[in-house]
Parts: C-alpha cells; sequence; structure tokens
C-alpha cells in the first residue's frame, strides 16, 4: 500500500507561495498539494496551469471550508499571515506560516495562544514558523558543532541580512506595511540569534541606530535602508547585527558564532556556485542575487521536514515560541532605531 | 488533464542505481518509475521498501519484457552496461546509461552504430550517456562564458577527478573490472575536455605517466593510483589531465579552462557547504567526501532533462558520438600510461 | 655627497621598542639611530650588542639632552608616551608617537596644544601618533578606491581588532594600565572609521556592550575581553566596531568600508601566508598569530615615511588632531561599555 | 667595533639587478654595496644618484680588476651569465648569480667545475644560483612541513609559472635568447621539483607539449607561449609542468606538493594583498602583476641569508648542481616541446 500522504492548501501564489507549492507538489515525496487560495486571478491561472489536480479558490475561507485539507501553508501578504493562520488553527489543521508571523507582537502572541488551546483539542496539532535559514545544511552543521561543544561556550553572535540594491522603488513601497527592516530583514538574524545563543535566554537591552542612504522615502514609513544594533544577554551573550537594502554584489546573509575556543562562520564567502572567473579585473566570484537563490534547498528541506512532523507526529523543528520573541525583538530593534534609545529589559529597565 | 508522465524502469540499484531510482521517482515531476531489476535479493528488498508501486524484476529481460516502460536508466555494474543498453536499444525505449558505456572502445562503438541503426525506425529514441558533471551549475556556467567568448579562444584544458582515499582495499578489487584510472575516472575530465574543446577535434597525440602510492595491488590490473596526461589536439589545443585515489581532504574535483583573455575555474575552492571554522588549527573548511556528495543536483537535472528530452522529441543534451570518443580516448590514456609509450594519431602515427 | 639621514632617538626598548629600533636602524635608508634610552638594563644590553654605534641612555631625558638628535620615537610604556612627546616637542624634535597617545583625552590634548605652540616656533617640526594600519599597503588601496569614489559614498565602517588568546594571564595584568579595550584595541578601528569616514564628523552617539568570558579578573579593572558598539555620525554615517582578546586561530583584525554602490574589505580573509593545506580535516590556512606578524610591513613603511615627511618638510601622513579625537572617542566607548548607557553628542546631549 | 659587512659588486643594472642593488645596499644590513658595472649609460647615472657612494664601472672586467670586493652579484642579462660568473670565481669572489646559469647546460657545468676546482684553493667560496622562490615564507614552509613528514611521502609535485599577458612585443623579442619557455620560465617549477623531490633523484622520462597562441613569432625561436610537461622520476615521483606568458589576470605562479596522507599548496589563491571588492561584478580580489611584486621579499631575505653565508661561511642555501641540473630538464623539456618525442634516461633510453 502507498503511505499516507499529506494534504496540503497553499494560501497566497505570490513569488514565495509559487515557491512552496511546487516545493510541497513536486519535490517532498510524503505530501500532495489538493488546494491553493489566491485573490489574484493571474495567479489562479498560473495554479490551474501548474498544478495539475488541485483545487483552485479565490478565497481563503472557502478554501478552508471546501477543501479536505490537512495542512495549511500560509504564504500570502504579511499583514494577512496571522489571521490566515488562526482560522486554519481553529480548524485543528497544521499550519507552516511564512516569517513573520505578524509585526505586531501582541498579534503573534494570539496566535500562539489560540494554538496552545488547540493543542487541549488536537493534541498532534503542529504550527511552525517558517524560519528557513534553520533547515540550511550549512547552518544546521554549524549549529550542530556548537551544540556538541567543539569551540565551548558562544559569546558573541554577530550576523546580517543584507539584500541586494533594487532601484525600482519596490523596498520604499514594500517598507509601508513590512514592519521595518528589523522586522522584515532581520527576523532571520534575530531567529538564528535565539537558536544559537538560546531560545529562553533573557534580553538585557538592545539598541539599534540606521541611516537612509540609497532609498529616499524610507523615513516616511519609520524605515531605514541600513542598520547596526547590539542585543545584549543575560549570562554574558551579546549579538551584533546588521541589515542592509543596498548591496552591490548580491545577497549578502552572514553569520558568526564566536565561542570561547573557536568560532563557526556561515555564508562569509557565499557564492552563487563553484565558478571563479580570473580575467583582467582579477580574480572573482558571483553571488546569490536574492535570497531564494542562496536558500532554495533550505525551503524544499523545510517543506519536507515539516511534513515529516506532521505525519509521524514529532516535535515542530521551531518552537512558535521562539518564532513570536523574534517578533518580539524585532519590534523592539525597529523601536530602538526610530527613537535613538537604548531599551532595557528586567531590573534596569525600571530606572528608565 | 494530468501532463503525461515517462514510465521509466531502473537496471540496477547498487549505490548509484538507488540514487536514480530515488531522482526519477521522487524529484522528477514528468517521470515515474514502474519498474526496476536487480539480481540481488537485498536490493529488491530496499525498492520494494522505498519504490511504492513500481514492479520489481530479478532479471533485466523480463523487464524489458513485461514491464510497460518507454524509457531505461542502466545502472548495473559496468561490465553489463553496453549489454543492458543495447537490449533496450533494440526495443525502440529511450536509453539513459551510466558512464563509461564500456571499458573497451569497440563494444561502445556497437551501441552507438545500434542506435543509429534503431533511430531509423524510431526516429524520437534517446539514447544519451550519463556523464552528470554536464548537469552541474558551476560547469555549465563555465561552459556558456567561453561559448558566448567571453575570454576568447580556449587554449588549455586542465581538469582532474582526485578521489578521497579509501582504505578498505576498494580501488584494488574495482580495478580489476573498472578499465583503469582513465576509463574509470578521468572519464569524465575526457567529456568535458571534448565538450570545451570541441567533441569533432581531432587529437594529435597523447601520454600519461603515473604510479602506484598507496594502494599496493593495482599493478596487477595495469592500474595506478596517481597518474597525469598530456593530450594534444589539433588547432592549437592542449589538455592536461590529473586522476588520484588518494585525496586525504575529499573529493577534489576541478577544471580550469584557460583562455586567451582570461579563464574560468570551477571547484577550485571546492567546499563542502557554506560553513568555515576557525580554531586553533587556523581557518578551515572541509570538502565534499565523495563525488555524489558534490555533485547530487547534477544528477538530479540530468533526470529531469533526460525526462524532457524523451517527453518533448528534443535533443538529447550530451551527443553518444562524443560519449563513445571518450571512451576511446580513456582507453589510450590507459595504455600510454601502462607502456610508457606517447601515442601520435594522424599523419605522424605512421611514423612511429 | 652621501644625503643627509635623519638622527633619529627611540624612547624604550620593549617588544615595540626593539622594532622600531630596527626598522629605523636598518631599513630605514634615509635615518640613522643615533641613541636609545630604557630603564631596563636587559633591553640596554641588546642594544649593545644590535644597534652597533649608537649612544644608550638609562634615562630618557639624559637622551634628549646630550644626544645630537633631530627626531624621537616614543616606544616607551603608554603611560610615558604623553610625557615624553611633551618634552620632545619643547626641544622642538620631530617625534613619532606610539599609539595611543595617551589614555586620558585631556592629556592627549595637553600633547596637541604643546605641538601647536612649538610650531610657531619651529614650523617645521613633526608630531605623529602611529597608527600603523594607515601604512598599510591593502588599507591604503581601499582607502584610494574610496577616495577615487569608486564604490559612491561609504555609509557604514565596520571593524574589528581582535587578538590571539594569550592564556598567560597577560591581557588581566594589562588591562590595569591600559585604559580598557577600547582604548587600547580599537583605538585602531576608530582611527581607521574618523580617516574613512572623515576626521572632522561629528559624532551623534556612540554605545557599547560586552562580556568578560576568558579572561576572569577584567572587571575589577573596568574592562571586558569581548565588546561589540555602535558608532553615529552626522550625515549619514554609521559604524560597528568589535573588539576582543579571545582568538583562537590568530589575529582577525578586519574592516570593511560599505559604499552605496559597493564594498572593499581587508583583511576579511586574512592568512599568515600563501601556503594552503589539504589534509583529513578539509583545507586550512594558517593566520597571523599576533598584531605585527600582519603589520611588519606597516611599521617599516611608517618609520620611512616619518623620516621622509621630517626631512623633506612634507605634511606628516596622520594628524596629531584626529589622534586626539581617537583617543576621546576610545574613552567614551570603554565609558558606555561600563555604565551600560548610551553616550549622545550635540543638541541630543543636552536632554540627558 | 662595528661588524664586519661584504663589500657586494653588482654586475648589471637592467630591471633586476636595479632591484638586487637596492635590496643589497638598502635593505641588508650587513652588507654593503661598494660597486656596480654596467654597459649601459643610463644605468650608470641611475647609479650614481641611488646608490651613493659606490664606484661605477663601465666594465665588468675592470670591476673585477679595480673595485674592493668579496662578492659578486650577476644580474645582467643571461648570455653572459656564466661567462661573468666563471670570471668572479676565478678572482676567489663568493658570486650569487641570477636564474639561469646558462640555457646551456655544458656551460652551466663548466661554471660549476670551475667553482669545484676554486674550492681547492678558497675553501670558504660560495657560489650559488638565485633561485629566489626557495626564500619564500609560503614555499619554505610548504617545505619544511613535507621535510617533518606531515603529509607522508610526496608522490606528486604539480607546478606553474604563468607570466601576465604583455602585449608589447617583448615576449617574442626575448624568445631570441631566453632558452625558451621550459629554461626561462619553469626553470623555477624545476628547481622547486627537484628540491621538494630530491636533488640526487634519478629522472626517467619527460615530455612536454605546446602551442603559440597569442604571441606569433615564437615559432621562429622554437619557443611556445603555453606549454605543459610530464616527468617521471625513479621512486614512484611523478611531476606536471604548466609554463605560460598569456595570464589575464596577473602572474599566476603556483606550486602542489601532493603526499600520500594530504598536500601543501602555495599560492593556489594568490592575492596582491589583502583587499576584496564587491560590487556588481561580484566578490574579486587583485593579483601580482609581476614576478617581483608576488616574490619581492623573497629577494631580499635571498641578499641577507646570501650575504650570511659568505660571511659566516655557512652553507649555501642552494646547492650549485642542483641548479645545473635544472638546466639540464629545462632544456630537455624544450627539446621534447619542440620535437614532440618522449625523453628517456637510464636504461629504457637505450631502447630508444
Amino acid at each position: 500500500m502507498a503511505p499516507q500522504k499529506l494534504r496540503v492548501g497553499i494560501a497566497g501564489l505570490g513569488r514565495m507561495g509559487k515557491r512552496h507549492a511546487n516545493n510541497f507538489h513536486e519535490l517532498t515525496p510524503r505530501a500532495n498539494v489538493v488546494a491553493a487560495s489566491t485573490p489574484d486571478a493571474v495567479e489562479r491561472d498560473w495554479a490551474a496551469e501548474n498544478l495539475h489536480g488541485i483545487q483552485i479558490f479565490k478565497d481563503y475561507d472557502d478554501m478552508l471550508e471546501n477543501a479536505d485539507l490537512e495542512a495549511v501553508v500560509v504564504a500570502s501578504v504579511t499583514a494577512v499571515h496571522a489571521e490566515q493562520a488562526l482560522k486554519a488553527i481553529r480548524k485543528g489543521l497544521h499550519v507552516l506560516c511564512e516569517k513573520p508571523l505578524s509585526i505586531d507582537v501582541n498579534i503573534a502572541r494570539s496566535v500562539l495562544s489560540e494554538y496552545e488551546q488547540s493543542l487541549k483539542k488536537h493534541p498532534q496539532q503542529k504550527v511552525m514558523c517558517g524560519f528557513s535559514r534553520r533547515f540550511d545544511a550549512s547552518y544546521r552543521e554549524a549549529y550542530e558543532r556548537v551544540e556538541k561543544n567543539e569551540f565551548g561556550p558562544p559569546v558573541l553572535f554577530r550576523s546580517q541580512t543584507a539584500d541586494m540594491h533594487d532601484s525600482s522603488g519596490f523596498f520604499v513601497e514594500y517598507a509601508k506595511t513590512s514592519g521595518g527592516i528589523f522586522v522584515d530583514c532581520s527576523i532571520h538574524d534575530i531567529d538564528l540569534m535565539l537558536w544559537f545563543l538560546g531560545e529562553k535566554r533573557q534580553v538585557k537591552s538592545l539598541q539599534a541606530v540606521g541611516v537612509v542612504s540609497v532609498h529616499p522615502g524610507l523615513e516616511l514609513s519609520n524605515d531605514r535602508d541600513n542598520a547596526i544594533a547590539t542585543v545584549e544577554f543575560e549570562g554574558g551573550k551579546i549579538a551584533a547585527l546588521y541589515c542592509s537594502r543596498m548591496m552591490a554584489a548580491g545577497q549578502e546573509d552572514t553569520s558568526e558564532i564566536i565561542c570561547e575556543k573557536g568560532s563557526v562562520r556561515v555564508n562569509m564567502q557565499v557564492r552563487k556556485n563553484h565558478v571563479e572567473i580570473h580575467d583582467s579585473l582579477g580574480a572573482r566570484r558571483e553571488l546569490p542575487r536574492h535570497y531564494y537563490e542562496r536558500f532554495r534547498e533550505a525551503f524544499i528541506t523545510e517543506a519536507n521536514e515539516f511534513t515529516a512532523c506532521c505525519l509521524d507526529d514529532t516535535q515542530p523543528p521551531i518552537s512558535l515560541q521562539s518564532s513570536v520573541k523574534a517578533v518580539f525583538l524585532g519590534q523592539q530593534l525597529q523601536r530602538s532605531l526610530i527613537s535613538g534609545e537604548k531599551i532595557y529589559f528586567g531590573e534596569r529597565s525600571i530606572k528608565i
């Protein structure tokens, strides 16, 4: 008998939605995409042509109502992530939700508490936020080596998300609803910071400064195109973050975990592939031009592992609590970036 | 209506057979593996467990007779590549045959001529030898850049296949039937050499020297564990090859195409992934430990592109003539390696 | 006629003093070391043996009084840098003073104002703080490319001074008088930050956090072994600094100048030499183990260029004002590190 | 009392002569350049301006006759290397001779035998051919690691000398007297090959092929602009060489010593300095543009070590026998390159 396959519905078929749909449909042997929903007619046409045999809905609620689903992948615009996740949770469905859960930590918290409620009725239900870098083979090796204590305790986590420059005006438009560069870009670094330094570790203080350099108009959305931050944790751990929308060479997402007896670096010599050119300009390699070019494999692994944890009733690879905490820290960093104030937590914060 | 899927049978379920089976079964959306054959009972058990819904045969001929196939992937031991390919060709099936076609160029030629005959009856039939590196994204970018004349005409092709050291005695055992290191390892470099310098370009001379260093016993099979060669082509092109069974750090397969105005290098800084370690030993990266770890994606692309050319009746990505020429050159290099003689072709050879 | 040579006295013959003495004596063709002073008898013996034909003094004042000097190199312990520089300035001598001028900005300022007074009498007098990285070929190329506007305006300067771990207890002892990690280590990065972003550019705010990880006892000297900082400048420039006393692999001093249309990196792939090892651990290179191993050539260039500016009456390569500002910023960063407060300058600072 | 300094005369003040003169004059504390000879009036003017206090001669013999010399550096054109070396040897002077000793092995041998004769009268006399790479810190580290048996016995030595393309026609003109690309360029690789694999190790066979690609006219001097070779030694060692006059990116001189349990690479990621650029073309570094840019430090070390061995009567760092053998192998490789024949030595050669 053929093994059971997870029946998946995809909410949203924009850039990321199409990728998730393809990954679950074609590259996740234990899953079947059985339905998709999008308000966009062009996207529905794409689905009809590319996702054979699935049901296509204009309306998300319709899909939840009428399709025979076990799991939903929320890949719509950030503004509806939480609402769509909540509805699926209430129906007892497994949910893989694109990052961030929300740009507002209170809304993110409401998803978490709905899930905690739902678990009482549906103890096998899985809800996970899709932080793709956690599924990347390099980040995983780094994590395993640190966990095995190969380099002693971690002291400093340094990480950046730096997008390639886009002169189309996209970033300015996008900033109106993105929650800001720390919520949109750095959320990955924040998630990794929690992963490497301890998801339950208490933050003592954080602080950010930034500038608008190449995307005038970002100020109007309380955003910046380059920003740096420091985060201080209990227990002698610190973190330095950088985010940018201005890279000339490509997507430069890098992380370092500096431990007492060594350090692990990921992506510090990031390259598109294994080609090098020697010509009159010297020796050069090209970089990935966007996030998906670098992390495509991680998204495929994410689809397969999410599917496996639903079918096998195992622990989801990422805890929802941690993802809510990431939203909280992203929001606080953005607040510090705009206000110019250092923010303290715990005892110290009382003095301020 | 769902699109037609290519019905594929897999011959041989050893190490490479399993990989091909999985790639066609799970990661090639336009193909279905419908049958597999292997004389090995353990492998048949593996198939029963892992390739759901397919027919499993002990005997290759049985599979050809009884399964409803459009294409066969020949992934059995090298000794039966040609025979199995011939039988499938005679039935009008598409064939993807693992490299090398044969260790004997005359047998390889017989496969080619059978295919040429068969094409008269089955003009849409595709037969291709699976030189996986041609499907690797880095090699392809290198090829496209050279083809676009970015660096002027190529002058020197330098390439190596260098396996990680295996102290189990495997290489000595394997050498008994492998055809020798130039036919088994360097066949990839030879294929790439033809691709980059011209598949129809005439070879003027070739010459090889080598040693047995770490695998005593190879001499008995007329083989070596490290060898270097030069090849001279008409039209002012030369090639330098290196093959080894002795690498300490991992699989070190590299190629350089040195052109008049620049050069392209592939894998010269090969790495397992995007991790670097800084510790008391310095700064280091790890290497892929075997061929498949580096080229897995290329095999998946191969499966998908072979499938597409069968379904869409387009040109196979690699010509069978070129693959036969590769066997010829591999055999000649091996001959030079053992005899110590330089071998000349064309006019010069008459003098010798 | 042989060209005139600058008559140089060396103050202090500790680790750095010996190096300066050798560089001026043997590798600076236009200079002659004619005298040296040190209170340490062993160091005087070293001088007698290695610096032939020079006068050797126990006492710095004696040397100033009795040797026929045109220039003094102050390479003694930091605590007497300023005092020795002041005395030489008052005698109208040229001065090359090791970094930092002082750990106290007020003392550093007093050196500057003494020099400004002295210039009225000795308009050809040169006084310079020896920030060696400014003489490094790589930093210079980076600076020239940025100055030529190859990458558009700089936005972010990111830099670190990270010493190799020393388990001898040296760092804890040294911290008692070093002024702290931002004054001792990061002073180089601060100097470079001013060089790249503008020596006269106004700082708006700065902030630092840090920890004691591997050198317990540093707290007692108000110091840390790992610290990160952000600095905000007028005109849309920001800087991120890291300093550490804990590196396992070697001296890891790196800088990035991220501009609107590209970035320049220095030392990001720092290596001891051009050797790579491939063995069972992968592919690795070694790093310089200390500052001098990486920057020896820069110190030689510094000696030669300081000599040239004295002999030729040209502008010193580094302005003393900028070096005083570096001390100021180092002290402020150290203050923020210990207090936990963000520090504001200009208008904003009034509110605090 | 000041230590004795070696009194050095420089023969030839062309490109290399000037460098040697400066290195001995200014950067070799134990040497004094006391004289120089060159038939070129412009070069003599340069010496008068730059080498203060030395005697300047038009004629080499005059210098030998009239200057008070202990050592001669032969840096004139290759055609007179041997003759000038012979004359200095006969006068009992120490000699550092630029590579190659001669383009004719018989002449090179005559220098060696003259030296062996002379040693009877002047047992402290030193004669050495200046193979600068042996003084490079990276090559030395590689050699020491191999000598210490860190990676087991060496099996393959692979090395190249690849000059940056020069479109001025220099290489064609130069080829008329250079002895050919294997004698002029590869002589360095040959010297290193002997150093790493054993200076007394017997060669069994060698073979070379090459082409004229970008410097038409080289054929007329029996030369090529790209060539590859294999060399086979007794005892299971092999070597692969590449030489080129066509590099677009810079001087690409690389070597690998592949041993049974690991390998050492030198210059495989050669770079001008520690700068990297990230811009719209990707991530790149520049390369040294010529030999001296990469190996300047090695020449300075050579000057200092040659001086030391003369003053201290220690073994010269490079044996003259080995340098003569290098000329022999260079000439044989050039012969094979032009004739197309593989050349055998020892028993096998009798059969041919």
